[in-house]
Formats: structure tokens, sequence, C-alpha cells
């Protein structure tokens, strides 16, 4: 039997047949640092068309989600300090930082930690820190083609991020929905890189982009919408001008979060119309 | 004034002056996605000698330190993480995983959380959790040309991670005494890749070989012995059997730690003689 020793949980014995240490990749996604993995990655990296641009800002943010059912929120923490956002409020000691545990809005962190989040709320969340949005439910109108053109557009600069929302179980995973930023392109192999933020689980991997398409267009039978992608951008009309800034700050790269009173609801979100495929 | 929003601590405002994002990298200090540090990692990472193998699975599990002074603790568990080591006890959910608050051994929790911890007390973890371990006071003894072999030993194989106990001093940056594991060398500029889990602080970066060498060398004020390194490398004799393991692990990536009652204490590591280079 196993002692639970995480703090702030109700102490409880749990026996080890129980518990899991990762879960075997399947064959369609392939490992990060896997032979063939360290291969595409270093085929995507030297290729001219250059569709790793946004690798190295994720990289340098990866994360593992704090709780099972945060990879929304860990996928958009990771995402606001790629971007170099600063959330304008404090995260631990004397720092501001983004972690799930600041994103207490839209949804309630008890909520988001029992039923994780929908892409309406990761959407309400990014708007609220201060992100320029721009999203898709990938419905009949959201072509293949489209889809590879904007992953090529996020990939090929540092400035953009696509978070896709997708049902594992089309990859052969188990479990359902989850959130994913988009780590690079492989336009030879026609493959995406997914820095998938449960790393307990899966390690990072690359997979088809015709398999990821339609892994987003599945049912979210919880809105009976299919799911979609999300890209966010840094806002500078709702961050600080540079003469605002702190000067503890890096001058060069601080984008401060207006202090505004959090939303704490969902209705300021425009509902999606499956119809649509670009809602914004 | 900024409301302190992590929960478990004490509420309380803080004003905007007295908080930080962010400092400045040093101008030794190259940044990993600056235009710099992208040629220099494409440089290494396409170079003949190959001293970038365990970029690969550290990059998979490079975290942030959850709390201000868990340099150590945060840095021992994106290693054991990146060494696909199985805890053999919980961490949250039904999932067996490395983080932080998984080593309340050695030294409690509550003081790594106020002081840090020490070498020693990095490597008591380490032992305690299924690794071997290979430890060098940056003392007269250890040459320069000596650490630079270790070094590359460590790059070019994905099974041993080399993590250094620096000032950051002497690296121009802010604060002093720190760990990081070293995430790749080039060649050819005689650099390192520090992965720096203080990410909310710097950014991870590539430093000068004999710069880092130098911040190795100073003295730890706290026990007057010069800091130094530990190459990490999973233990086979305190591993599970693969008979032994659970039908859910991956049974080709699995290496699960024997349950053993902590030490909760340090008094099981042998002392360090500053005479000598090589401890063990």
């Amino acid at each position: 039997m196993l002692q639970n020793t995480y703090p702030g949980k109700c102490s409880g014995t749990i026996s080890l047949e129980a518990t899991l240490y990762r879960r075997v990749l399947p064959q369609d996604c392939i490992a990060f640092s896997s032979t063939q993995g360290r291969r595409l990655f270093k085929e995507a990296i030297n290729s001219e068309s250059n569709f790793m641009q946004i690798y190295f800002p994720l990289a340098e943010q990866f994360i593992t989600q704090a709780e099972p059912a945060f990879c929304g929120l860990a996928t958009l923490a990771m995402c606001l300090n790629a971007l170099q956002i600063d959330p304008g409020r404090l995260w631990k000691g004397t720092w501001r930082w983004y972690s799930e545990e600041l994103f207490d809005c839209c949804t309630s962190l008890s909520v988001a930690r029992e039923k994780g989040i929908s892409l309406s709320e990761f959407l309400c969340l990014a708007k609220c820190n201060g992100v320029q949005t721009e999203e898709y439910r990938a419905s009949k109108a959201l072509k293949m083609d489209q889809f590879r053109s904007l992953v090529k557009r996020c990939c090929s600069d540092s400035s953009e991020i696509m978070v896709l929302n997708y049902s594992r179980i089309v990859l052969g995973q188990t479990g359902d929905g989850h959130f994913s930023p988009i780590g690079g392109y492989h336009a030879d192999q026609d493959m995406v890189l997914l820095l998938d933020v449960a790393r307990f689980k899966y390690p990072p991997h690359w997979v088809k982009l015709s398999l990821i398409f339609e892994a987003m267009q599945q049912i979210d039978e919880s809105i009976g919408l299919p799911r979609g992608l999300v890209i966010l951008k840094s806002d500078v009309k709702n961050c600080l001008s540079q003469n605002e800034l702190s000067k503890s700050m890096d001058p060069a790269a601080a984008k401060m979060v207006r202090s505004q009173p959090c939303c704490f609801g969902v209705t300021t979100i425009p509902p999606f119309h499956s119809s649509q495929a670009y809602i914004r």
C-alpha cells in the first residue's frame, strides 16, 4: 500500500495495482525523444520552410499539468509564459508568473480540478489575461487545408501559439477531451509536434496533421459541438505601455496585463455556432 | 496593491513595485530562444560530435521550480522523470510521478522551502530515490579538462545527466547558490546549455564552460566547501526487475524504485573532503 504524500489532500492509502506509471504511446504517435522523433525534429529544424520557430519559446516554458484535470489551465499558463506576458499579479515569493493557480476565474479552480475546462472557458481565461484570441470550431466549415495554413502560420513565427482541443480517442490514447499547444510542424511528413502537458502519462509526440484534424472534429458531448483550436497572440492594446512598466522588468520583453476584475463567468464569451468555422 | 492569490498562503497585499517579472539575462548568458541562442542550438544539434543527446529527455521534462527556493528539488524531479524512474509512490490522481512534493526526505520540505537544499542533501535525495550518483566537489583537484570530459560524456548519451551546483554571482546573475542540469554542449564554442528551472527569473541559456567551471569553484559559505556537480544515472540494482513491474506500466521504460523508508537525515551520505575531487 502506498501513502498519498501530496500535501493538502486527505492522506490515505491506495494499492500499487491501482496506480499508473505513464501509458504506452500508441503507434501513430512518435515520442519526441525516440530515435524516430529525434530524426523528425532534426529534419524539421533544418528545413528551409522553417516551421519550428514557435518551438523555442514553447520549449522554454514546457510544463507538467499540476493536477490530472488541469490540461487546459497548464497549457494556457505555458503559452502565456512563452508569449512573455506579465500577469500583473503575484505568483510566489516576489515573482509575477503564470501557473495554474492564477486562473481562478471564468470557472472556479475547484470545479476545474474535478472536471477540467471547456474550450469556451479556455477562451474566457485567455481574454481575461490580455491575449488576443482567434478561435475555430472544427466543424465542416473548417477544411484541412485551412487548418494546415494556420498551423504553418503559427509555427513560422514566435509570436502566435496554436492550442488544440481534441479527443485523445482518435489518436488511440486513453481519456478523451484534451488541450495541447503545437510546438512545430514537419512539412515533408505533414506532422505536428504536440507538447502534451500530461507528461506523467505521455511524452511530447509527433502525429499526422490529418489525424489530429480528425481528433478536433469529434463532438464535445458536454456542449454538443465539435472541438477546435485557439490561436493566442499577445495583445498590445491590453498591455501596459513601456513607460508604465516597472523598472525591475526586462523592458524589451515584458507585456503586463492591465489589472482588471475577473469576469467570474463565461457570459462575456460569444457562443460558438457550429455552422461557422471562424467565430471572430 | 496586488493580491497574493496562491492558495495555502496567508492572503495579503504587496505593492507592485516590490514584485518582479523576470530579470534581464547578463551578457555572458545567451537565452535559448534568442537569435544567437537558436543559432548555437542548431549548430550543436547538427554537429558530428553529437553532444546534444541528453537534450531530448531533459527537454521532455523541463519544469519550473514550484517554490522560489526549490531549485535543487525541481532539478532532481526533472532529472528523475527524464531518466524514466518510477517513484513507486503516488503523485496525484492515480499517477506515480516526480514533483518536488515527493522529496520530503533527507531534509523537511518546510526547511527546503525556506533555505533550499545543499549539494549533500541533493545527493541524499538522489540516492534515496534509487539513482546512481557520481559526485565531484570543484576543488583544485578537479581540472577544467576533466570537467569538460565529463560534460562530453553526459551530453553524448541519454542515460546520464549532469547537475551543477554553482554560484550565480560569477555569471553576473542575482542570487547565489543554484542547481541546474546541463542540457547540451556546443564543442566549437565550448559552451554548455543550462536548463535553469527558475524560469520565472531567467530563461534557459548558453554559457562558456570556463565560466560555469569558475562558478562551481565558489565556496558554499554554509559548509565552507566549494560547490560542484553530480552525475545521475538510473541504478538497475535498486530497481524492480521487469517481472515485478505492474502491467499498467510501459515495460520498456519504467524503472521502479524499491519501496524503502526515507532516511530522514543526511548521515548516510559520506562527508565530502575538499582535497578530493572525486568522492566515490
